[in-house]
């Protein structure tokens, strides 16, 4: 399973093998093998070794999850908000161990990608969890004074984090989007790290354990786990004192998680492989072609193209611009350097897909520059198919192709335009580059509804590398980009809605209420819905 | 499968065979089969004959349902307002024919419970969506016009509904909860009858088929089957042009559909088994012992005990007056007439509850008075078992005995019922009966957080089965009572959230906006989250 990929199982334990965090402590694991990060720009292996724990290190932290949630429930807002916020000064004290561990395991630049955009994301989602705990606005309570009827949002309970390779500080499972919104509804964590940042990882456990320590707050509020056999992580989703479970990943990673939470009941939030179809309207190259080749290489490049929204797909409408978009590309992508991927297992299945795609019957653009020497790296790869073909077997060339590289479709016109969008697979993304003056928005208004049905975010204009922190956001799509259409992972209050249950006081006496659903909340800045009326207290 | 429970299958067609309701038109099934209805209190069965789809029904209905969609997607809340709005009218001229039709189908009385309480719901419910549908407010759109970033929810496509037997109006699955929630929500029905009232359905289709032509909505937008081999409804929920599907009904009928929606990843919501624990605490049994055992059995024999919210199992905390409560509900028991079940499986999923439960080790303290004489019908069974054989089995003595029969269960002090709390499965509700001076408060406190994990409402004082119509319910809970805990099927607009995707506008051009999204909404009534701020336009 891919959240296991790339690692050295062996069962010889030894003195370097690191400790897990399980109720609380820094503790020797009950393990099954282990493993150690490995260096992507030089393919060197660290020192430390990290364990695969046996079921009975999950047991044991689900055991203090469920004791820890009972806890954290008990709490007003204001305690869970001190620890976010001493937790994102822990962080940003440790920036530089933080930048340094994380380049070794990501092959990503120290600046500014991880110290000056990743960090901040992730400590900015920390407060903004921050605010919406102490606010208790992602509790969105429902008064019907009438009925005395009063209906909040709950925490559900201890929530599993499994995060992703591509980003080890704000999708990482100990820092990111998902653990801090799984905190902010009261519910302590168990986190699997990603097998590309062990290391990294253990900075933000042992961060977050000295904000535990600080805030006063349950110290099996937040257990790390660095991994586990598959066979263990399926039955840990499945387990009764889990609540929920976040998974960013594989789409094969996922599925298998959600087969196991799904048989048993148990909510799970997937984000799986996304190919973010662009489609470029013949106006909007006649007016702005190289403009818009060099917006798309920056996109798709950019960190290797390793983004959950890198835009994979490029439906472009044939017209006199368009040979010259595609030549652009590819000699762009020919003169930028191959960038370096994660893991073995990226540049492993970078290489089938392409092989796939191109197998299936797209031709490869780009003549195949010199990839970086030592690391795992592929030459940037453009591939181009007609219409026609790609009709055909639509499902071939939507093949992730995770990593840098990118497919073109030449689409004959409108109408074909119309019949590929009709077959995009659920997506994180979808965008439309359209003439200003007009030109295209008979096309545009064509395929908007097939492409609003088939993404989260629709964008006009602007490609979808960029996910902004904001409450307006959707980091989510239709399957198979995710499991359910109608979650986001990123956007404060909302992300928070996935850790929840709906919890309804029916003539409960007044003074058994929680305080958000007290006639007088005494919380300031809380939003209620009183009486069909939104007030504000 | 419990939703095909009753039927009487046949391969042989006829002229008495009914049409189903497929893309605006009634018209001949092609069926693989047949039933008919039949009358619960004289075990007759009616003269028409309803047909088991075969899957080319289903199949030309989810076209005609996806047409539907797009048509709908694009309208104004007003029309879909306007449609529902002449439902409810078309209901209420046909309001003696309907009551006539279930009367015959459940054996429920005319009056008041079909004529003057479901009914009134029901047009109640219609009207609520065609509100929420006028003023979009089940859209919850977010701005942050700084980033110009636009979030907003809608329609998630065509929804399949298989309503319960037990409310032929309120949750009928052409004119219940989940059909107005999924409508306001712009999105088509497809409607598969419960087999113990196709009569009853066949007027509400008829009803909605010409409130549709009023209203100039596209006529697929409501399509109705009576039944169809289980295999075929599997089928059809994990169809990729459904949206989604709602389910009420027994807990085997609603695993399997929700194994085949969610191996397809098709949202699913379930509304299954619950046994809606009541706690009677000592005190409030000394201050009110008499009164407390006419609300349990009021509410528990009301409708025969066909009620999801059904307070199956009552926690009795030994005390000088538990023995005097469990022989008042036993005399009543035994002097109340056994009621009329809804149809032959409904009797023998009772009896066969019953043995199981009293085989577990219950004692049956009704000496079982006579049951109606030609009706589906069992005499009231009172079940009592003692606190430490119920947590040797909690899940025995948690099986649903839907119909009327009830287990008191006898704990030995509040010690005990902590920890028969802790094995209550996810329930729809849980009540505690407390005293009013105070003097159960501290068991109260120790009970809540135990009982508040395992249901969606919880009550003090009251007895579950009145579930209010209000923004504020929540008819929902922890699995397995749902599939989901953060879902209600009750309450106008959070019950619209089910079947609805979110969506993002990220930069698009103002005139693309949707109304709710635009920076002048100009829609009377609509709140919105700006720049976080709720404000109504």
């Amino acid at each position: 399973m891919a959240f296991l990929g790339g690692l050295t199982p062996s069962a010889q334990m030894n003195d370097t093998m690191q400790p897990v965090l399980i109720a609380g402590m820094w503790r020797a694991a009950e393990a099954t093998g282990s493993f150690r990060g490995v260096d992507p720009m030089t393919r060197k292996t660290a020192e430390a070794e990290f364990p695969l724990s046996a079921w009975s290190d999950v047991d044991a932290a689900l055991d203090a999850a469920q004791s820890a949630f009972e806890k954290l429930a008990a709490l007003p807002g204001e305690k869970i908000a001190a620890f976010l916020e001493a937790y994102a000064a822990q962080i940003e004290q440790e920036k530089d161990k933080l930048v340094e561990a994380a380049h070794a395991e990501t092959g990503y630049p120290r600046s500014p990608r991880l110290a000056d955009v990743e960090l901040p994301r992730t400590t900015n989602q920390l407060r903004l969890a921050a605010q919406a705990a102490r606010t208790e606005n992602w509790r969105t309570p429902i008064l019907d004074t009438k009925a005395n009827l009063r209906s909040a949002r709950s925490g559900i309970g201890p929530v599993v984090v499994m995060g992703p390779n591509n980003f080890p500080f704000a999708f990482g499972s100990v820092s990111g989007g998902d653990f801090a919104a799984a905190i902010a509804a009261h519910c302590p964590v168990i986190a699997k790290a990603h097998p590309s940042h062990p290391k990294t990882t253990q900075l933000f456990a042992e961060a977050a354990h000295r904000a535990l320590h600080a805030a006063g707050l349950p110290l099996s509020t937040v257990q790390v786990l660095y991994g586990m056999d598959p066979s263990i992580g399926l039955r840990m989703v499945a387990d009764p004192r889990v609540g929920a479970t976040a998974f960013t990943g594989s789409r094969r990673g996922g599925l298998a998680l959600k087969e196991a939470a799904d048989r048993a009941g148990k909510p799970i939030y997937l984000e799986m492989s996304s190919v973010n179809p662009v489609a470029v309207l013949p106006g909007a190259l006649k007016e702005r072609g190289a403009e818009l080749a060099d917006e798309f290489v920056a996109s798709v490049l950019m960190g290797a193209g390793q983004f959950c929204t890198n835009p994979g797909v490029v439906l472009l409408v044939e017209c006199e611009q368009a040979q010259a978009f595609v030549d652009a590309v590819a000699q762009k992508f020919d003169a930028a350097p191959g960038g370096c991927l994660l893991n073995e297992g990226v540049l492993d299945g970078l290489s089938r897909s392409v092989e796939a795609i191109s197998g299936s019957g797209a031709r490869v653009l780009t003549t195949g520059g010199a990839p970086h020497p030592t690391a795992y790296s592929a030459p940037n790869v453009l591939l181009e198919v007609g219409g026609d073909a790609f009709l055909q077997q639509p499902e071939k060339f939507q093949r992730e192709a995770f990593g840098n590289a990118a497919l073109i479709v030449r689409v004959s016109d409108a109408t074909q335009l119309a019949e590929i969008c009709g077959t995009i697979e659920g997506s994180l993304t979808a965008c439309v580059y359209s003439a200003k003056d007009g030109a295209d928005d008979a096309t545009y208004d064509a395929i908007e509804p097939l492409l609003r049905r088939r993404c989260g975010r629709l964008l006009n204009d602007k490609m979808p590398t960029g996910v902004a922190v904001s409450p307006a956001m959707n980091h989510g799509g239709p399957y198979p980009s995710t499991g359910h259409p109608g979650f986001t992972a990123v956007g404060i209050p909302t992300s928070i809605v996935r850790f929840t249950t709906l919890d309804c006081y029916d003539a409960v006496r007044p003074h058994r209420l929680p305080p958000w659903l007290a006639d007088e909340p005494g919380i300031d800045g809380l939003w209620r819905l009183v009486d069909g009326e939104w007030k504000q207290s």
